[in-house]
C-alpha cells in the first residue's frame, strides 16, 4: 500500500523562512497570517490529505468513475471524503470572507492543493476546478450571481467547470463551434459540445456551475474562425434563479466519460449543450455594433486560466513528492545485493538498496526537484500577493509571477513526470505491478504534462509572449532579482559552491535570452523550435536560484548550532545536487537553442 | 485506431547498404542470403506484423490476459495469430536447420522481432521467450531434449519460459529460495516460487518448457545466500519422457498473473513449483565435492540473459517507432494554429500540426533515435555474427557486441520511453484517452527499463564489468574502430558536419572512461555514481557515429543523382538532428560523471 506524510517541515521552512512570514504582514490577507496560524492550518489539512484523501486514492484508480443511464458516478469513498472536505473549508480558504471563504493568501491554499493532490490528485481536482471557476466568476459574475451563486461554490455545495475545449480544437480555439445566441431576457441559448471536461459531471454536489466559453453568431447566424465574438458565460446544470434557487435541469446532459491512462476516479466529460440558458460574463460592451464582440468576460477566463496553469505546476511536484516517499520507504525494506565498498550490514544476506549511489541518485534527483520547485512556487505566489499590494516593487513583482507562470507548468510537470518515473524504477519489476501503487503515480502524472496547455504550448507562450513583452521587462526584473541576490552574496566562501554554478547558469540563460531576440525576430521558426529548450533553462536557473538561497538559510543555521542538523544538512544535499547535476544542463540547452531551426523545418 | 507500417525501407537500406550485405556471405549463416531472399521474409513478416498482430493489439490491452481456476487464457484473437505465427515460421527463423529452423542468421530474426514488437509487444513476448529458452537448451540440454523437446519449441508446438526472478529477489539472485533436490533417477525435484514470468502459463500451446535456476541443498537440507550451488534446470509443464511424448501434469501451477501498467495481454506468472520433476542442464561436474556446484548450464542460463537483453533493447525501438508513425500521422490530420512565418494554408481555418517547430523537434527526436538505434543493433548483431566466424576480426567483434549489450538495453529502452512521451505529447490531450491507443505504447513501453535487468543495472554491468575486463579491450576496440572510421573521413567537407561532432563526442568518452578507470578504483562509488550518465554518454556517441556513416551513404547516393530523394534527404536530417541536438549532451554527462559520489552518499 503506497504511503504519504504531508511535508510539513518543508512547507514551515520556505514560508517562514525562506518566505520570512513575519515580514509579510502589510500584504493583502497576510495581516493577521501568524507562523502559528499556517501551522495549524497545514497540519490539519496535511493530516486530513493523509487520513481521508490518500487512503481512496488507489481505490479509486482501480474502480473509476463511473457512467450510466447519462448518470456519473464518483468512486466509493469520494462523497463522504468530499463533505468531509468542504465541512472543514479545505476548498474555501483562499476565497473571499465577503462571500464565505476564509480570505488567506493564496499561497496558503496552494500548499494545501499540493498535498491533496499528493494524496490524491483525481479527487483533489474536483474542487480545484470549483476554485478556479468560483475565481473567475467573482471576477466576472452580475452581482446576484456573487451574492447568490458564488458563496455556494466557496462552501462546496456546488461545483464549478471550465469548458474550453472541443472535439476539433483545444489550444487553437479559433476553431470554437460552440455558439450562444442572445434572447429577448438578456440571457442566452447554448448548443454545442465540450470535451475533457473535468469534473463535468459527478454525483457530490447538488448542482454544477460550468463556466464556457461560446461564440456570438452574426445577424446571419453564421459563427467565424477567429476570437472575434467568442465570449465566456455561465451554464448551471440546473437552472438557477436570482436568487439562488435551483430550478430545473437545464439544457446541458453527459454524453460520456472518457477512458484514460490515468486520473481515473476523476471524471473528464463530454458535455453536450443543447439549447442551455446561458448567462453572458463581464460587462457587456456599450458601443453600437460591438454586441457580439469579445466581452471583458474573457479576461476572467484567462485569469481562470493563469490560475489553473500554476495549480497544473503543483501537480507536478505533487506527483513527484508522494512518488519520492514511497520510492525512499522501498529502498530502506527492499535488499538487494552488497554496498559497493564492502557490506553495510555484514549480518544481513544483502544491504538495503539505498546503498547503492545510482538508487540514491534517482531518489536525490527526485527531492531536488521538488523541494525546489515548492520554494519556487511559493515565491511565485509571493509575487502575487505582492503584485496586489502597494509595495513599491508591485509591478516587478507582477512581472516575475506572470514570467513563472508557463515555466511552473511546463517545466515541473515534466521534471514531476521524469521524477515518478525514477520513483517507479527504484522499485524494479515490483514498479509495474499496480498493487504497489507507484506506477499510478506516472500515469496520473501524465496528464500535467498535457492538459491546461500542452508544455509546448507553454514555452512558445514564455518566448513568444512574455520575453518580449513591454521591452523585455519580465525577464529584465528575473535577471535583476537574481543577479542582485549573487552580488550580495558573492563575497561568502561557504556559500560559493552554490553561487558560481547559479552565476554561470543565469550567464547562459541571459545569452540565451539575448539569442531569441535577435534570431526569434528574424525568423519566428528559431524561436520555436528554441521554445522548449528554453523554458528548461529558465527553470533550472529559478530553481538554482531558489537552491542558492535556502542552502545560505541551512548553513546559517547549521553555524548556529541549530538542533535540526539532518533537515538543514539535507537541504545542503539537496542544493549541491542541482548545481552538480542540473546546472550543467544549461551550456547544452543553449547549444541546442542555438541550433536553430533550419534542420527540423527541412524535416519533411 | 492505431497505425503500423513496417519500416522496409529502412531495414533495406541498414541491412543492404549500411552492413553491405553482399560482403557477409562468409559469415556463418549468411552464406545464401541474397537481397532478395531478405526482402522476401521482411516484406512477408512485415506484412503479417500489419495485418494480424498489430489490430489485436488495442483490443488486447483492453481485454487483458485472464486467470481463472487456476488457468490463463489469452485475450481475443492471439490463439489465431500464434498458430499463424507459427505455420509462417517467424519464430524459427534464426534457429538451426537441425532442428527444424530456418538456419537464418540473428540479424533477420532481430528484425523480425522488431517488427513484431512494434506490432504488439504482449504477442511478441510468447514466442519472444520460446526462442530464448530454445537457444538455452539447444546450448545446454541433452541429447534427447535437443532431438525431442526443442525442435518442438523451434516449431511452436511448445512454448518456452525464463524463471529467475523470486518474491524477495531479482536483480540480486545470491538470495534465491527455489531448490531442487537429486533424485536416484538423476532427475531432481523442484520446490519454490517464481514471480513475474512472463508467458508462464497461457492457452496457446499443448506444453511450456520452463527454464529455471534454483540451488541444490548442502547435505543438511540447507541453501545458502551465494550462487555457489545455483544450477540450471529444465522443468516442464507437462512431464516428457526421452522420446519427446508428453505425459502427466508436473507440479508447476499458477498462482496468479499480475494486474500491470502495460503490457496486459501478456500473462506474466507466479509460478509455484511443488516438488516439480526437474532436469539440471549442462554437463554435470566431475569431482568429487562439486556435486552441486554451479553446472556449465549456468552460461547457457547467462547465454540466454544476453539474447534477451538485446531483445529487450529492440521492444525500446519498437514502441518509439509505432508510436513515432502515430504521432506523425496524427500531426498532418489534426489543424491547429497558424505556421510562425505566415499561415500555410490561406484557405483553411487553421494549419496542420506538423507546420509547429516543437512537433517537429518532437518527431524528429524520436525518428533519430528509431533510425540510428536500429542501426547500432543490426551492427551489434553483424559482430555477433563475426565473432562466430573466423574472420581476423572476430574476437574485436565479440567484444564490440558484448560491450553494446547492456547500451542497447538501457540507453535504446529509455530513449524509446522518452520517444513514445513525445509522440503522446503530439496528440496534446487526445494523448491521454485510451480509444487514441498513443497511450498503450508509454505504458508498455515502460516495462523495457525495468525488466531484464533495471537500465540502473546495466549501468553497473557495463562501468563495473564490461569496461574493465582484459585490460579494457572492449572500450578500446569501440574507440579505435570510431576513430578509424572518423581519420578515413576527416577529409570530407560535406561530411563535416557529422564527423566533427561524432569527434567530440569520441573525445568527451574517451576522457571520461580514463576518468572512471582512476576514480572508480580508488572509489567504487565514484562508478555507481557515474553509471547512468556514462552509459547514455557511450549510447549517444554510438548512435552519433552510425549516422555520420548512414550520412555519408546518403550524401553519396544523393551526388550520384539516386532517386529516392526524399529517403535520402530525411537521413541527412535526421543524422543532423542527432549532431546538434544529442551530441551536446555528451560534456554535460562528463560534467555530471566527474561530480562523483560525495554529495550522492551524503543525502540520508
Amino acid at each position: 500500500m503506497p504511503i504519504y506524510r504531508a511535508p510539513l517541515d518543508d512547507f514551515r521552512f520556505v514560508i517562514n523562512e525562506l518566505l520570512e512570514l513575519e515580514t509579510l504582514h502589510d500584504l493583502p490577507h497576510f495581516g493577521e497570517l501568524s507562523a502559528d496560524l499556517v501551522e495549524d492550518i497545514l497540519t490539519n489539512a496535511g493530516k486530513f490529505c493523509e487520513e481521508v484523501l490518500q487512503p481512496i486514492n488507489q481505490s479509486g484508480d482501480e474502480e473509476g468513475a463511473h457512467f450510466e443511464n447519462g448518470v456519473v458516478r464518483t468512486p466509493k469513498g469520494f462523497k463522504e471524503a468530499y463533505r468531509a472536505y468542504c465541512e472543514a473549508g479545505w476548498g474555501s480558504l483562499a476565497s473571499s470572507e465577503k462571500f464565505g471563504g476564509a480570505g488567506m493568501p493564496a499561497l496558503i491554499a496552494l500548499a494545501v492543493a499540493e498535498m491533496a493532490n499528493s494524496a490524491n490528485q483525481s479527487f483533489a481536482m474536483y474542487p480545484g476546478l470549483t476554485s478556479a471557476a468560483a475565481g473567475a466568476l467573482a471576477a466576472t459574475g452580475a452581482d446576484w450571481m456573487k451574492e447568490n451563486v458564488l458563496p455556494k461554490m466557496i462552501s462546496g455545495e456546488w461545483a464549478g467547470t471550465m469548458c474550453l475545449t472541443e472535439p476539433h480544437c483545444g489550444t487553437d480555439l479559433r476553431l470554437m463551434k460552440t455558439r450562444a445566441v442572445e434572447q429577448p431576457d438578456g440571457t442566452y441559448r447554448m448548443s454545442g459540445t465540450k470535451i475533457f471536461i473535468s469534473g463535468g459531471d459527478q454525483d457530490l454536489t447538488d448542482n454544477i456551475i460550468h463556466m464556457v466559453i461560446a461564440k456570438i453568431p452574426d445577424e446571419n447566424g453564421q459563427i467565424h474562425d477567429d476570437l472575434s465574438t467568442v465570449n465566456f458565460f455561465m451554464v448551471p446544470k440546473f437552472l438557477v434563479d436570482e436568487t439562488g434557487k435551483m430550478g430545473a435541469r437545464n439544457g446541458v446532459s453527459t454524453g460520456g466519460i472518457e477512458k484514460k491512462m490515468g486520473i481515473k476516479a476523476q471524471a473528464t466529460c463530454v458535455l453536450n449543450f443543447d439549447d442551455a440558458v446561458a448567462w453572458r460574463l463581464g460587462p457587456k460592451p456599450d458601443k453600437e455594433g460591438e454586441a457580439r464582440s469579445a466581452s471583458a468576460g474573457m479576461a476572467g477566463m484567462f485569469g481562470m486560466m493563469n490560475t489553473a496553469r500554476i495549480g497544473v505546476g503543483i501537480q507536478g511536484v505533487s506527483i513527484a513528492e508522494v512518488a519520492y516517499q514511497n520510492a525512499l520507504a522501498y529502498a530502506h525494506e527492499r535488499r538487494v545485493g552488497r554496498a559497493l565498498t564492502g557490506a553495510a550490514d555484514p549480518d544481513k544476506p544483502a544491504d538495503l538498496e539505498i546503498v547503492h549511489p545510482d538508487v540514491r541518485r534517482m531518489l536525490l534527483h527526485a527531492r531536488s526537484f521538488v523541494e525546489g520547485a515548492r520554494a519556487v512556487i511559493m515565491w511565485t505566489a509571493l509575487n502575487m500577493a505582492i503584485a496586489d499590494s502597494s509595495r513599491p516593487e508591485k509591478n516587478t513583482a507582477g512581472l516575475l509571477a506572470d514570467l513563472m507562470t508557463p515555466v511552473i507548468k511546463a517545466f515541473f510537470t515534466d521534471m514531476g513526470f521524469e521524477a515518478a518515473n525514477m520513483a517507479m524504477q527504484v522499485y524494479g519489476g515490483h514498479g509495474y505491478i499496480r498493487d504497489n501503487g507507484v506506477e499510478q503515480f506516472v500515469r496520473d502524472g501524465r496528464i500535467n504534462q498535457t492538459y491546461e496547455g500542452a508544455n509546448g504550448v507553454q514555452a512558445m507562450d514564455l518566448v513568444g509572449r512574455k520575453l518580449g513583452r513591454k521591452g523585455g521587462a519580465a525577464p529584465m526584473a528575473l535577471f535583476q532579482t537574481i543577479s542582485g541576490w549573487l552580488s550580495e552574496n558573492a563575497g561568502d566562501e561557504k556559500l560559493s559552491r552554490y553561487v558560481k554554478p547559479v552565476e554561470r547558469g543565469l550567464g547562459v540563460l541571459q545569452q540565451a535570452t539575448m539569442w531569441l531576440a535577435q534570431h526569434g525576430m528574424a525568423n519566428p521558426n528559431d524561436a520555436g523550435a528554441a521554445a522548449t529548450d528554453y523554458l528548461r533553462l529558465m527553470g533550472i536557473v529559478t530553481v538554482g536560484w531558489m537552491w542558492a538561497r535556502m542552502a545560505k538559510l541551512a548553513q546559517a543555521k547549521l553555524d548556529a548550532g541549530d538542533s535540526n542538523k539532518p533537515f538543514n544538512n539535507g537541504k545542503l544535499v539537496s542544493a549541491r545536487y542541482w548545481m552538480e547535476r542540473m546546472i550543467p544542463e544549461c551550456p547544452m540547452l543553449f547549444e541546442r537553442i542555438q541550433a536553430g531551426s533550419e534542420n527540423i523545418m527541412a524535416f519533411e
